[in-house]
């Protein structure tokens, strides 16, 4: 299956993006020249990761017919001092609320989608490591 | 060096995404559940990839004092149709226009970015087979 974006120079350092059939820019911070009009293109290996693997455990919790009232993930990742600056580390945080919410279901969930599905996830693992935890709130 | 995602919940199976506080939606498509309300999270490796390599280029291009009035990107991706569904090749062109540019500079720039500099790329490599040309229109 293909897949391709466009990207194109808008200011300085900045970047419209067309990917999708949608639009958006990147862009450095000033130090780097920049003018922060949107992410860092590095970041949005965060974004991809997360929303592929929250995709995924929405999907299987679905299934499962878990029910739950709200449903967010935050990725947090370290990258190298030296050069090529790349992720080392990122640690991601599965946050579902709602009442009677099996963990153990949730664990599968999360396991299935790490170890079978995300394919971003399979991309990433030979030089990130990866960790996970699930926080339940009623 | 710490950086962090946060994604939410919005729709069926649409995110919205707060990274390097820009905000952004993401979503699947129909046939996956999805109503199309952003890109694709795993399509976001390849703006990723894009941009990183876009601004490392921009960037040397300027130190090596190369003139040009148009700089864009375009990356094709190819996802596997097994699980976990990931991009096993990537090509880049990098797109330049502009007048009496060297296209050995604009090379020697690429292939910094490629071995040296880019991040993503680094990240990329072990999984996906990265190639790249060089179009320079006057």
């Amino acid at each position: 299956m293909g897949k391709s974006v466009d990207i194109r120079l808008s200011g300085e350092m900045s970047f419209e993006v067309n990917l999708d059939g949608h639009r958006f820019e990147i862009d450095a911070v000033e130090q780097f020249g920049g003018a922060d009009r949107g992410p860092r293109p590095k970041n949005l290996m965060l974004a991809s990761i997360a929303g592929c693997t929250g995709m995924d455990v929405v999907s299987i919790l679905r299934k499962m017919k878990v029910a739950f009232d709200d449903f967010s993930v935050k990725v947090t990742g370290t990258i190298t001092e030296i050069h090529p600056k790349h992720f080392d580390t990122m640690h991601i945080v599965y946050k579902l609320k709602g009442k009677n919410i099996q963990k153990e279901k949730v664990e599968k969930a999360v396991t299935l989608s790490q170890d079978k599905y995300c394919g971003v996830t399979f991309s990433f693992k030979p030089t990130i490591n990866i960790t996970h935890e699930i926080i339940i709130e009623d």
